[in-house]
């Protein structure tokens, strides 16, 4: 427990002191009218980030939690339900899906590809698809999907879009209403700088309309009992009321800064590591032209093991940075640039790489 | 947002400065040797306050959740359980098995009144029961169930015992392994001293057995998940970061103080708050052979609303305590006494409550 740690890793972020003293306050009820109070200006806030003007229901889980929802509430077993896979999240919705039952056929791209948009609008050309699964930020492989242009194929094909934005909400443009989301999913440890254990479910009209037959079982993360809830000021279970205090602290920062800035910020973070990524002669994982604004990718060079970079980082360095999952494991490192992050984080990070890089030589 | 605040609700409770100072730390990464020894640690200390060297698995989410874990992670649909209703969240754990698709047949009390433990053993003796479900501590009620009974009637009926601690954990005895318990669920935001956030589920090789076969859809419940993270230091999904840091520190003071010497206090101010309330002439609401050490119900004087009584101990006495909930709404009112709790603060919302009936006169 260090003070002065660095965390550059794509969530959990470092946490704004605003954030980290609401977390410090006195325990408050959550069936009292300050409560009341309290959630309704959370969720006008989560909406002016998520863009919408629809429904979006604060759970007391993390990120995966809220997928889950997403799953559960607006699908039945047996669905025929189409999962785009670029990396290990994208792959998590659709194991959610088939873990209650869905029908899933899968449209994968390789790792550091973004979705295969041709192939998804050939597979929805065959109909009968409930739902378009598919994450906005893909974490692992440092790319940010075409959501935009993945919606309009969902919405001509009659298909729900369902959309995990936990990664990218807040940091990478996410025009909920505009685009036409159906179901868009965020936590709170990435853009909205707060430790996990809260999930923010978006619900459309739409969306709505299918969780009217849908069948899949669900309890703790019922939506519509969320919903009902919320009305009365409440949540259908105790949630997580020192984290809903500090969800407040850091919309109101996102709000003085407001959202085009820190869209904004987050690109010119992303576009100095990248920059001072390819300085140091590394070379970037995946497709740059659909490199995401909240984590990079890079391989090390030659014959170096990335633990050893990040370790040096860790122990010399005071900075937290990652290594690569699943099959990539031991392939590439990858550096969070997202929710409090600046030009001097970056600068420091990029720093503390280069004399990684000299120990190793 | 008062510091003087003083919760006297079943949960959530008062946090201890020591806690309060753990949340407004730094954050930390979920997948760094620090935080293995961080969960290594906390689950140590679950452990001690489950009494049992068996399994526990920390969960991100509010105590409802981990009942959802203890169900769908044991249980099969068309399962027939029985499930043992005396309130409010006795109810609700057979609801989450009826919602995921087990044969619940209920064994039901009065409000007020404990588990009728005839009806148990004569309903397990028609036989076939997968398993028993209860509530140890009704916070709804102010009962608490004859825990080792009940347990004794499931384990002669070859019945798995799934137990609802999330109220009475750590502030009633619950002897896991001595009892025979098979799943145990507690919470964060009670006898824990923490903010709600966290559930805790204690798992037996019987539990593990009947998990091989249990055909229950879950994903981000998955107990066997957590487990096999466990044995790696990690957690399944991005936890809790915060309130684990907290729960060190809370399990820390229950260690300090011991465990023993919890429950003794936890009698003690319970037995100080009946007395209290008898005195100042009001009737308990509930059967008092079975009255609950962390949560004390009563009657409010003929012609008083409850509603009124809240009121003038918040507004005037900066005190929250409750009312009934469901069917009872409105009928009593209900005094948390648990977590930090100790003689100084009964006293205080006695004195308040003698205020409020003088007032109310």
């Amino acid at each position: 427990m260090n003070d002065d740690l660095l965390i550059m890793i794509p969530g959990p972020t470092g946490l704004p002191t605003e954030v980290r003293e609401a977390l410090a306050r006195p325990q408050i009820g959550h069936r009292t009218p300050a409560f009341a109070d309290l959630i309704a200006d959370c969720t006008a806030g989560l909406q002016y980030v998520f863009r919408t003007r629809k429904d979006v229901l604060i759970l007391t889980s993390s990120g995966t939690g809220g997928m889950e929802a997403a799953i559960t509430n607006f699908l039945s077993p047996g669905d025929p339900v189409l999962a785009v896979s670029v990396g290990n999240f994208g792959e998590r919705l659709g194991r959610i899906a088939e873990a209650f039952g869905a029908e899933v056929t899968w449209v994968t791209s390789e790792w550091g590809q973004p979705a295969d948009v041709e192939a998804v609008r050939a597979a929805l050309a065959g109909g009968g698809h409930k739902a378009l699964l598919f994450t906005q930020n893909e974490t692992s492989t440092s790319i940010t999907n075409p959501v935009e242009e993945l919606a309009g194929l969902a919405q001509a094909a009659g298909a729900l879009t369902i959309v995990d934005a936990v990664s990218g909400m807040g940091g990478v443009p996410v025009l909920t209403d505009d685009w036409g989301l159906d179901v868009v999913v965020a936590g709170s440890q990435k853009t909205l700088m707060l430790p996990p254990g809260l999930a923010f479910v978006s619900v459309s009209e739409r969306g709505w309309q299918a969780n009217a037959t849908a069948t899949m079982p669900r309890f703790y993360f019922d939506l519509r009992k969320a919903q009902a809830s919320l009305e009365k000021g409440q949540t259908p279970y105790t949630p997580n009321t020192s984290l809903i205090v500090a969800l407040q602290a850091s919309l109101n920062l996102i709000r003085a800064e407001g959202i085009e800035n820190v869209w904004a910020r987050h690109a010119e973070c992303a576009q100095f590591i990248r920059e001072g990524v390819a300085k140091l002669g590394l070379r970037p994982f995946g497709d740059a032209r659909y490199a995401s604004n909240v984590v990079t990718a890079f391989y090390p060079p030659e014959g170096v093991d990335p633990k050893a970079i990040i370790s040096h980082l860790r122990d010399r360095h005071n900075i937290l940075i990652t290594g690569a999952q699943g099959a990539y494991r031991g392939k590439f490192l990858r550096i969070g640039h997202l929710g409090t992050v600046d030009r001097g984080q970056c600068a420091r990070v990029l720093a503390a790489l280069a004399d990684a890089l000299a120990a190793a030589a």
